[in-house]
């Protein structure tokens, strides 16, 4: 018998039946009215997850796609950029910026901690000249939530100086809203809350950021935001589109708007919270209690019998071959020192529930001291008083 | 009832119920061993296709970033670059080269001609320092062949020139050997004969590419071929592939396989014999006699009955609200001036058929003189003797 598979990582986040039979529907061609009256109710959709007047752009590529598009629509080419970042995809900001000969300042901070919003302030009064603030709203590489509202704040407090926030692994997750935060670019990907299989990302500029737009220097063609917004605008696409994924985004987004935005962020704040009293139940250590992350927990190595630690590439490799679960576990130079439980996008309690489980009998087959149901039990608790908020949420006020 | 539709444009091309099934299937993580396995299996099927003993890379993205990755791995600014065009694929590479600063010597032909290969050797001999050449295999704007298998020998000819030929449309339609042409970026995307929607697209680089791509100083992140060769040597990508689509890439590959080349090519080549052919019989002039394409035929405005022109884009409405038959008309200057009948990917003889006897009883409706039945007769000679051939090729020899 061939083991059931459960796809439990933070990207490919699990794609509901709905969406994937949805996407098996013919092929529409991208420049014909049946796909434009579909494409503009997903523009629509996509300013209500985030929270904005203005009109996120569709993108053919991973949310790295939507990264470069920031670097290369706002910034010119000698300008300086704050890089504020714990981690592999704040990083990835240092390797873009500097791969456009875009200057960077940088505000690190340990993996696993969060950044420090006085230290960003530091540094902006020490470079006046930074034009743009990156920063990640998660980091899913170490689990960490980053302070991006402060940042945000900070920025405008700085002369003509944009704040841009990567929020793949965020938004739609838990509450972002754009237009009342200040954000001047934000950036999502298909394959994360959306619910959807990797292949498209998603970009949204303020005002501020479309007036800064036409004066990049930076070289670019497919990712010219403004020959995308021209053509979206009409209810196409410069480019040829991914069809078969927007089809697929219609139907998530009917699914998401089913359940409300409320209701989306209270579920997915639940598993985290679960997630993490499961762990610590079980005798395991988070790897950033300070600034946990609500869609990514990372958990330190756990501890053999004799008190060495387990490599989590190993227990990773369990959890597949032996349970049929798929996490992930530590990238650079966390591989092997960190696992990381995702709870983003389409997760329901019993996937939770799945992981926590196929964890406790994980460690007990190589050797950890653990005790059965001890962490299942802590995640119960707080998964069944979720539920009965939801439902008095859900029930007609009287 | 909602009609029935059919779709058989250039792109997106129709894509069969097994490939879009196979995409209907839970999704992979794209760092885990299933999805590696299924990634090689791909990457061997793509070279089978590319009729070369190198890997070719998998982009996310539209034909264009493929296109993009081409200019900004192999040139540097400031070089030179000819493109030799006649269509609005042609001028795409005009665009994407002045983007990055890539210097461009144009050798161009009339809409509806094939580029001249002795004005590309004059402008070769005038131009010492063209470092590369960009032409299409298939102009499908114009429906024009392109003859790029004399425009390489001829930027071969010359000092460290490299030849770029961009197969979007052509490429597993009819028999472009890379390694034997001696091509050095071959592109093409998965919306036409790999019978997929769109959202990838392909690039193999020949050895004397490979050795010019780290001496190009254009900046690049996303599309930068060298990290992307160095993941997908190992059963991976740099960025997060789009899965579903790769899975249905492998079930499309798996169909081609199952047909072979040479019958694939001998398909295509009827079906462009017979529209072409139906397309005379009817009464109506080819835009492209001299050269025309194997994947898509350009045919001009119909006359009425009053000796003027019929406009194409009524024309093209009125097969689609009246017969639920989606073609496409002509783009930029050719706009309302000529319409394109595609037969390039998932395409069989009564998918012609449908188009040829769509467009007969629509020239009648729209006030054309046409005889019907005319043009079908004529599409259905070649088709029947074509099915003969196959047979008889099919057959085992004695």
């Amino acid at each position: 018998m061939s083991m059931k598979q459960y796809l439990l990582t933070p990207g490919p986040t699990p794609v509901p039946d709905r969406v994937l039979l949805a996407m098996a529907r013919p092929v529409l061609h991208h420049r014909m009215p049946a796909f434009s009256k579909i494409f503009n109710e997903v523009v629509d959709g996509l300013s209500w997850i985030y929270q904005t007047a203005g009109k996120p752009i569709i993108l053919n590529g991973s949310g790295t796609v939507a990264m470069e598009a920031a670097v290369v629509n706002l910034m010119s080419k000698g300008d300086l950029a704050l890089v504020a970042h714990s981690g592999k995809f704040g990083e990835r900001w240092v390797e873009l910026c500097k791969a456009y000969g875009v200057g960077v300042v940088e505000v690190k901070a340990p993996y696993g901690a969060a950044v420090d919003p006085a230290a960003v302030e530091k540094a902006l009064a020490d470079n006046p000249g930074v034009r743009a603030v990156f920063i990640q709203a998660n980091e899913s590489s170490t689990g960490v939530r980053q302070p991006y509202e402060a940042v945000a704040k900070l920025a405008h407090a700085q002369k003509d100086c944009l704040v841009v926030v990567d929020a793949v692994s965020a938004l739609g997750a838990w509450d972002i809203k754009m237009d009342e935060l200040g954000i001047d670019a934000l950036i999502t990907g298909s394959q994360k809350a959306l619910m959807l299989p990797p292949g498209l990302a998603f970009i949204a500029l303020s005002e501020r950021a479309w007036a800064r737009q036409p004066r990049s220097d930076l070289p670019k063609y497919y990712l010219n935001l403004a020959t995308e917004r021209k053509a979206q605008q009409n209810g196409e696409t410069a480019w040829t589109p991914g069809v078969s994924l927007i089809i697929g985004l219609a139907e998530a987004l009917a699914m998401l708007k089913e359940e409300g935005l409320a209701a989306i962020f209270a579920r997915h704040d639940a598993l985290a919270r679960a997630t993490r009293a499961a762990a610590v139940a079980a005798g395991l250590e988070l790897y950033a209690p300070g600034a946990p992350s609500p869609t990514v927990t990372a958990i330190k190595a756990p501890r053999l019998a004799d008190g060495t630690a387990l490599d989590t590439d190993l227990l990773v490799k369990h959890l597949r071959s032996s349970y049929g679960v798929s996490i992930v576990g530590g990238q650079g130079s966390m591989k092997g020192q960190i696992f990381r439980v995702a709870h983003l996008g389409y997760y329901g309690p019993f996937d939770i529930l799945t992981v926590v489980t196929a964890l406790e009998m994980s460690l007990k087959d190589l050797g950890c001291k653990v005790e059965l149901g001890v962490g299942t039990r802590a995640a119960e608790e707080i998964l069944s008083a979720w539920r009965k908020q939801a439902k008095a949420d859900a029930a007609p006020k009287k």
